[in-house]
């Protein structure tokens, strides 16, 4: 079984400086990521995000980031199990209160830029932002990256009764473990739509994706990582949604 | 009917720096207005000091206020009411995440500091933290202080179904119209003890207070505001507390 | 004598956002005015701003706001004028940290927003700012706003030995005493170029303008302030330029 | 030739939180390491903080950091090399604008916290605040910690045309490489006053410390780091102040 659901970041402009065509992508999106304070938006921002992943129909995620606006939550900052608890329990119950008060709520939780990469490596600090999620609703799911194996990630979220849901890039080439090519490297990122667009049925479809090596690279995923901050990435976004639409009409998902 | 209960805020140190004598206070004291990271607090200070009214078995309350922490919300902000009613709701859903790690919940609000006073100035800005409140959760109180005349409150309340909880302070003198007299004004702060458990127990027993010029000035009120921020204010709710109790003993309240 | 000086606001941007067409608008002005930090901006952006207004020939002066990075610095705040001036040294000095790294300095200062607002309409305010100028280098003008009466402002400058630029506006309307009509009432805002550049001719030949209840209103300034936010106004900003310099050429100023 | 200078932190007030008891340490010091608003101090508390340090006769330094009010900047950022050279200069320039109110100057530099670890671990931070001090004024000190070797800094601040001030500490235990040992393991800090001065004593007159594995570590330093924090450790400033005096007057140093 394949992906279904496309996910984006959102609600990350601040105050007076817009980022993001938020209203572009969430035609095309199950998922909308939307920024708690930390690294992007504000409490006014995350109030009309939320109004217009509602309008859309969209699940709302929470994410949470490292408290670093001028760095756009892309710096890792030292901090302990327990201060990123407590970041995340802080952002997470920050947008339910916007979410409160259009009537809905969080759906699920995908930590942000840093402390994404970082409890992708860090055994106790992806447990500390289990511990929040467990803590806060241990019904909400929480994203993470998919490797080639899970398993670590798979055993942890048990011990704390958490679901997750894995996420796989459609626009970034894969080492043979699963891991994304550095940006530092050459063919890091695709390109050509044609390109991302075959990563996607690759995923969608359940198929192995050929990781950088020339390797075949199994990932299991749940939802796919899409951006919309630009022109190009919108229309990729586009075409992914509409392959996915037609291979459920076809029965093939 | 006087008042039976006490609030004190709370939480109010930030990162290295401490603040206030929480665990001295929170002993006599049935409300605490815990800081929500807007004018003092962070989410660990926040996980803490919930942790510490849970274990004394004290009711908490959010206490939002301006985004201004150097000034401590103390400087009035010139902010839209959609403005503050997002800023209350955002620092309410916080501090509520930190209290659901616990298994417990925000009981209540209070704004803190100018924006406490420019809601009880501006009828807008009180609507703007009502419509909060009321869309977070209507059955949560909101705070606020009596005056000899608090029927606009009401009245605005009851447009938004929200129940009020009125304040009292027993270490300030009042003018006629149960406003507080100005810091600039000599007087303005009641010093000796004694004066303190007079003016509180006045106000628990639902007694007329004596106003600045003499008159008197019947305060309906359903708490009384301590502090805790050194060793004579701890003193004075301690002897309070001692008087709110013997009322009860003997029956009077 | 009118004007021969343009201003424009500078390197608001702020972290990975983008505000403003910077290097589109320095080819046509004298004067940039960078903001510090507290309403805009951060080290890197305000260090790559100093190059391009050096990269121009472009004056630098300070643009220093209230502490509100979410608010943009448009929000009053109810600051202190000891506030006020330290916080307007902090800045000055901040930004000349990074002008000093490039091998230039800052030039004259420029308050920002809501600052710029209150100290035209507090005398202590204005005081606190001129005071904190003076101390950091009495030789730097403060720019302020022109009115039919400057003597008010013009008396505090000298008080404290400094110099003042008078700005006015090409694109707003004004009042009969040279205060901006308010944005809420209807043709506050000058739209088409060519009233601009009308308006712009007046003040810059000496010109008395014409208020918005049809009297002449005669303004001394020494700057026009202009804007780069979008396609219309650089272009705007360029027709400006480009009657200023034929003024030149013509002996007419 | 031994330690001549005490330096101590200072202004780690932030707005309405007090912190360090600055007044008290003053009589003893030579140096102030005067905090720039990135983990502690605000417009306000340097004002204050100068003031009172010129009022001792006490040098001022800048004490730049990351920008972490809620860690108080002892969290490593994964900043850039520009960014931590941009943060430097904006800070540097920052507490020189109050010192200019004054009628003052910075005299030198000292990175706070985590960014003083990173830059003696990683030369590349390292090369960059020295970039920063260098374009801002060459003629300013930086000071550093004091190890076995010094030799690498050294020459990375001759390219820089730096002058370099060395600091060692008299109440911690080091390794025999002249690195402090981590107060994760015992006896990692010293806790006697008669340790702290034997140890300030072998500094000042530049004999051989003993280090924690027994053996004999020769540190060459300039200046001794103290704190006031709490008042056994002013109690030891000023034991070892009256310790240095002494040893002055009888020509020992």
């Amino acid at each position: 079984m394949g992906i279904l659901l496309l996910n984006a970041d959102m609600g990350e402009s601040f105050g007076a400086w817009q980022l993001g065509q938020d209203e572009a992508v969430l035609p095309f999106i199950d998922l909308a990521n939307i920024a708690c304070g930390f690294h992007a938006s504000d409490p006014d921002t995350m109030r009309r995000t939320v109004r217009l992943a509602l309008a859309h129909q969209v699940k709302i995620g929470a994410h949470p980031a490292y408290p670093d606006l001028v760095g756009f939550g892309r710096r890792s900052l030292a901090c302990s199990p327990a201060e990123i608890e407590n970041m995340v329990l802080y952002q997470l119950g920050a947008l339910d209160g916007l979410c409160r008060a259009e009537g809905t709520q969080v759906s699920y939780v995908k930590p942000h830029g840093a402390l994404y990469n970082d409890m992708m490596r860090e055994p106790e600090k992806l447990a500390a932002v289990m511990q929040a999620v467990a803590r806060y609703d241990a019904s909400l799911p929480l994203m993470l990256m998919a490797k080639a194996d899970n398993q670590t990630a798979l055993d942890l979220a048990q011990s704390f009764g958490l679901q997750l849901w894995f996420e796989a890039f459609a626009d970034r080439a894969y080492d043979n473990a699963g891991f994304l090519v550095s940006r530092q490297l050459p063919d890091a990122v695709l390109s050509s739509q044609e390109q991302i667009v075959e990563q996607a049925r690759r995923l969608i479809m359940a198929e192995p994706l050929i990781a950088h090596d020339g390797s075949a690279l199994r990932l299991t995923a749940d939802t796919l990582c899409v951006h919309g901050d630009n022109p190009e990435s919108i229309a990729a976004v586009s075409a992914i949604r509409h392959l996915l639409e037609n291979l459920k009409l076809d029965g093939l998902v």
